[in-house]
């Protein structure tokens, strides 16, 4: 059994990670944290956890949750992560990060997007946890930094194809939109329902801080620095993220090569799904599940690929990548507590 | 007074032009059509109506509606619209027909992208019915082709980009997501309540029909053949389109340079507004109104530019537009029966 | 010319009655005030006004405002209202108030559901306006009380029968549920996006403030003490109230008995709309215009009637009832400005 | 291992089914039927169930089943169901209809509501499917109607106090309200996305087929015959339903006293969640599980109680509750495969 914590447990993405742990079979959830509401009942804060989860809230004390945890994910805000994670690790903890604040290996990007650091030493261990690609060093990390819910959705696709020298790397543009839980659970104007219903729009255009992180990865990939367009936009809906990349192909390749590339490369996982030609994923074919379902169609006219990627940002976006993770960094099966059929009504 | 008939009354698109021109002081509406809803009270279909609009619907019949009307909005499909436009113009009436039958100078583009066509003859006296670009030629045409909905969100933003040659044209990439009155009044089970909400998904990857009309005017205006990547998304609320375009800039530009671009092309026109830096319109900042509200962010780092354009398709995308060129057709004030202030609650 | 004012003009009562007031061809908008957003311009909050509404928001000041205006609209919650109007009544002027705190002619009740009143004095002299009920009153008033949005969806209906002693006085049941801006623009989790959608649920079960304000008007009518049991729920989607009303009838009555009395007491109103028997009214015909749509169903097996009765909470349920009440105080056509066509799509 | 069918696999209350089905540990999924998509993958239809159910469609044919399957579970629309379940139970097999045509003992009751049956032998042996009132029958069942969604919200809460006659039985007042999925996956109009979104109203007023049904099991607990004013509401979202119930309280009772006799009712249930006084459920607390969570109030002014309760339409309210019947026909846990956590964001 493995005793595990979550800090940070009534946002969004807190409260996704309670409800996957909360039926895992090989996890006990020991201890949940809670600055907005603590000493309180989860399922008081939650009533649907009535009759499911019995824990109280309590506050944050790393020496308390060592003796109760083996593994502590940390689900805040970035900035407050970064101490938050040095003194578990200190109590000798394996760590879950799901903030920005230990997924770039460069200090100065970080730095330069997010602000100052106060432990970048630990950026060296760390280990990006997409387990499509660090599997092995997920399996043996103290210090896993989870990757951003869009990154996610865009290095998936993109990864086999940068990988095998595919696509003209200055021409990448990325749009994606998300569904409001990826703002967060903050009472500010913005994120009011009115606010939301019945509108789209993109935001932080140029600007959003997952574009240093996408870049970094695809850039690995790419054996060069590879840069950009990302424009986010903000749909109508809780939960889900579509990616729709546009590329140049360097070659005469048609919708079929580029898929069997896609399915080459991901016919092992669990977590991907490779679309057939002519079908395209939809983001309510993966809502409530860790999937990461692709198509993409070869446009001739214009020597462009479209890839359009769907996750649910807060399970293949956040807590179930976390917890894919968690499974491998302790051995046990990758899937285990992560069947959820996908939630399509 | 202008004497006005609406064939097709009770798709979206017919609703919206009932519900536009029954608060205009110089229409008379006089007579409506529907196939689906015949002989039947307006407002016992569309209860909304009860105490507004006292028409029945009746049968197409030319000849009749051309002892009543001046003018016809033609709002059926493309393919049923080109015999009705036909017959109406036989009979001397002025008409601006919404569907995609008169859009094209060229029949074979048409003929590529929609089928056979009755009465290509038209076509080339048809006028292209974007005000903002061709307003003296729509004052004195006979028949309007009244301009798609992406078409519209996309060809305002960059018509004065390519004009002013800022833009490298072989680089533009189209990301557009509508509402989904944009798929109409048909009961299939793609449009089902259950079906779209909660979802977001692109769809007609690389083909849809609106990719070449877009082509088409901007080609036009680059005075070279201008070919896009255009992606369309389906987002779960009833109005209004957001494009996003991204394109590879010339010149070193800044987002100053190109705001002033356009803002001295639109500086005279009404239902074009311009966001000053650091600023994007949400749809729901045009919801119900004939506005199409850009904004744009030079991104330095990759040489690019990302226009951000939203109307509200049944609006400027469809109705309103229409009953912008019957303005100007009838030498009316061009916003007469518009000045709807945008419900952005 | 009307000159009008708005204090609160950022939360969404103001915002619609700045919507409402900017097309009013009698009334020039001359002052709006804001404590969130102080010395901004409208069109910079909420830039769907851009070209439309050219005016700062401003900190509240009586005397300031009594140079501009002839009318005020008060949109501040109650506790904070009841302060403003009696300033800006010592100003000489008009006022609209849309708070709760001026309509209630008892003291005590107010006391009792909302705590203290710093101006008593005023309640005598208030009239509450309803239009349907009180217009000879209302068109001589200083101080009107606007009706909250669930009491004018209620009363509307039932007033009539009430009167005519069609129904059992204790047996009515009244069910309404609500869109989220009736919640108002208030930060705070409840609010979030998130919370709302995909969700319903009933609130302040029992001890909501709109039902002493029903019974109290409910009572005059009826001649005696009238107690009703109200729940009101929480709908997502930004407008609209539906009220269900169930009452035991006095006599063997049908449904098209009880609807001859609605539509002779309402035949002359123009926002009163009375549906055939059949036929039930859904919000959406009602949404952004003044109408109250009213349906009703005898049920001969239980004895009993079911009225549906529809507002849009933000019109007929605030603003434009408010504007409603500033025409007939100022002689003018009552319907003018609020000719909207609902939008029913 | 038991081996099931599923009848009408793709409409919303079959895809349900298959959802819940396939990870519960105990079945095996062995033949689903659809007349809508004959022969095709499942997983075509519904890409979500893409390497999770690799099943295709067949033609029902009842021998064909009775050789892969022990049970059946008969999603049809009412009327279509009947011969179904005849033929199936002449084959042997136990059977599951989630239809309404099994749910009367009074055949009259059935015809007046419903129209003719073609089987009405079978009504005397069916068994109500209610697991918590019928648990002993349901388990040695061959044939069990799963209820009605409206009624399963309804009859839970309501049944024990009128048991414990508490509550004076003419004077109960039920509004409903149910997400879209209660209207089916049917292509009409009345369904489509736009005509549902941002809308919500009455339908069905005094003559929804669901009141026969919670009056004949409400009666059966009053020992007399008991009538109500049922009234359903359509909500803009896709599950959940939430049920109003007013009724006068035969003696001075208070919350906590009403509260007490449902907790000691359901102490032993697991699916039955009673809140604390001054909380009521969300139908968001609920959303894909098979809890009914219930809340109420006394209303000492009116002497009536407020009873708020929730389920999911499509589990406790069609498919999760015909697993728990299934569960107890097969005498395993009641709880099996079904203890999803409510997907409350």
């Amino acid at each position: 059994m493995i005793r595990a914590a979550v800090v940070g447990a009534t946002g969004y993405t807190g409260l996704e990670l309670v409800r996957i742990l909360s039926t895992h079979k090989d996890v006990e959830l020991t201890a949940i944290t809670s600055r907005s509401n603590p000493a309180t009942l989860f399922s008081e804060i939650f009533p649907s956890f009535k009759g499911i989860v019995s824990l109280k809230t309590e506050e944050f004390d790393a020496t308390a949750i060592s003796t109760k945890a083996d593994l502590v994910f940390v689900a805040l805000p970035h900035g407050s992560a970064m101490d938050v994670v040095a003194s578990l690790l200190t109590e000798g903890l394996k760590v879950i990060d799901l903030s920005a604040d230990f997924r770039f290996s460069s200090l100065s990007t970080y730095e330069q997007w997010y602000g100052g650091h106060s432990c970048p030493e630990l950026l060296k261990e760390t280990v990006y946890g997409l387990p499509e690609l660090n599997r092995e060093r997920i399996a043996n990390a103290r210090l896993v930094a989870n990757p951003g819910c869009y990154p996610t959705s865009v290095i998936l696709p993109l990864m086999p194809l940068i990988k095998e020298d595919r696509i003209v790397n200055e021409s990448v543009v990325v749009n994606s939109a998300s569904g409001a839980s990826g703002a967060g659970r903050s009472a500010i104007v913005s994120n009011i329902y009115c606010e939301v219903n019945d509108s789209f729009k993109a935001y932080k255009v140029g600007e959003h801080r997952h574009t240093p992180e996408i870049e970094e990865l695809l850039s690995l990939a790419a054996g060069e620095e590879l840069l950009i367009s990302f424009t986010p936009h903000l749909i109508p809906m809780n939960r889900g993220i579509c990616s729709t990349i546009t590329a140049k192909l360097k070659n005469n390749l048609s919708t079929k090569d580029l898929l069997k590339i896609l399915e080459d490369f991901y016919h092992k996982e669990t977590f991907v799904r490779i679309y057939p030609e002519g079908s395209y994923p939809d983001t309510a074919n993966v809502r409530g599940s860790n999937y990461c379902d692709i198509g993409l169609k070869v446009d001739e006219r214009t020597g462009r690929v479209v890839i359009v990627s769907v996750i649910d940002n807060l399970v293949k976006g956040a807590a179930g990548q976390a917890v894919q993770n968690m499974n491998i960094m302790f051995g046990i099966d990758e899937g285990e507590g992560l069947n959820h059929v996908p939630f399509s009504i």
